[in-house]
């Protein structure tokens, strides 16, 4: 007698699928803003899926969260209010508040739902909201930036979907034009951005963008094997004089990024030559 | 009236898949020693598949086969003698024959409807063939090595599959000893060894397999989107005290692997330090 299998596949294009194989379905919901699927794979562990598009994962998240987070928080003299714009897992969270230097982060997340299951099933990874430096507002972020007031950051994590929908305005002119305007001297923005190998010309775009706004505008990439290609890029802006070495030690219990890689991280391959 | 779609996957692991939309099959047949299947992709252009496993595409063949070959022909002092055991699709080859010190590169594969395959239908891979310091033999590699000559190579490069079935002896220790052997002094052996995030406890095996023949063992990696989690692998292992900086310039036209990267390239994630 057997099993009959269960696999979940995200089509990442047209043409490329990947496809994990489910123990069992966990959670399955439309939220006010979206599809919420919750996992538990094969190989994966459990795993947030938004939209039909693979969020996290417990086994490989360390990665992501790790780059997205602390090559900006080390290169920043000292980042005391931290805004994270999305990042709904709360795993940008626990890496912003490793840093005892941190007084305040603020996340903005659109969806209430994305916390809660992620508090409920990613405890993990959403581990951090009790932290008393943690403030959660469930809001638009492009409406949060607009509102908010001159100077109010040190540094500001762009925790998003893919630039489709709901997400597509966190990628425009306009948000990172109020993002500099928050931002306090030294600021750092710091993204998601996507697959250089697959996104390569969103990505010429987004960097074009992005200069004409932000004096320096670095890209650096890590391998997620559970996004698009595995072979995905984070991007920094900034109109500081980006700093060659940290201001301080990485924190303890890092899986993946150490100060070591960040003097390297922004020497890319060829290919990629135009955004460094 | 909607076309059919096809596609091929790949098992990567029991709980992991890849699919690629497949425009057409150029070519599908079983040689001597495997399973041969050429596809048209949809994302990735050409690709070769043996016994199920996706080899090499012409999209994203650039990164594995640079990132195999120029980190130890830049950090060898004079690689005139080149051997490389497996290929056979000649990624390795065109790399290897990029450099003018190279006086002859020997490759060694098994199965020669692998090379005509390549030459057929993966002409921008198998373009260095007809180099008249290429010599290309079909025997087995294992064989030719224990066949060799002491001291007679300063690179030896194993471009294997995974080691399963008859490519499992490209990673045994006997295989290594007599790779030691065959190389002469300065000589560096390097090889694809799989991925780091789905093969750690192979990779521990290796490692300590080659660190009881080698004095100096260093993995590094790289973002290949169509080997198994996009997250892969290379280990490089020699008795010479590995210099720290590159004896020449990378050849023109590489599309990934520059000299800057080699400051870098063996400093690793924290989950891998073990490995440094």
């Amino acid at each position: 007698m057997k099993s009959p299998e269960l696999w979940f596949t995200e089509y990442q294009t047209r043409g490329l699928a990947l496809s994990f194989r489910v123990k069992r379905t966990l959670e399955h919901f439309k939220s006010k803003f979206q599809d919420i699927l919750v996992l538990e794979t094969e190989e994966f562990g459990r795993m947030l899926v938004l939209d039909g598009c693979v969020m996290t994962t417990e086994r490989d998240e360390f990665i992501y969260h790790e780059m997205l987070v602390h090559p900006s928080m080390m290169l920043h003299p000292s980042p005391r209010h931290v805004l994270i714009i999305g990042g709904g897992d709360g795993g940008a969270l626990r890496e912003v508040l490793r840093y005892k230097e941190v007084e305040k982060s603020i996340m903005v997340e659109l969806d209430e739902e994305v916390v809660r299951i992620s508090k409920q099933y990613l405890p993990s990874i959403a581990s951090a909201f009790d932290d008393p430096r943690a403030d959660v507002l469930f809001y638009d972020g492009a409406k949060f930036v607009r509102e908010c007031n001159d100077g109010s950051f040190d540094i500001v994590i762009v925790d998003s979907t893919d630039p489709v929908g709901s997400a597509e305005v966190l990628f425009s002119k306009e948000f990172y034009s109020e993002i500099k305007r928050i931002l306090r001297p030294n600021g750092i923005v710091v993204t998601q951005s996507e697959s250089p190998f697959l996104h390569f010309e969103f990505l010429k775009k987004f960097h074009s963008m992005l200069k004409s706004i932000f004096l320096k505008v670095k890209l650096y990439t890590a391998s997620v094997p559970t996004y698009p290609s595995g072979f995905w890029s984070f991007t920094i802006a900034t109109d500081s004089p980006l700093s060659k070495t940290p201001f301080r030690k990485e924190p303890d219990g890092l899986k993946f990024f150490n100060s070591k890689m960040l003097n390297h991280i922004f020497i890319l391959p060829n290919f990629l030559k135009d955004f460094e």
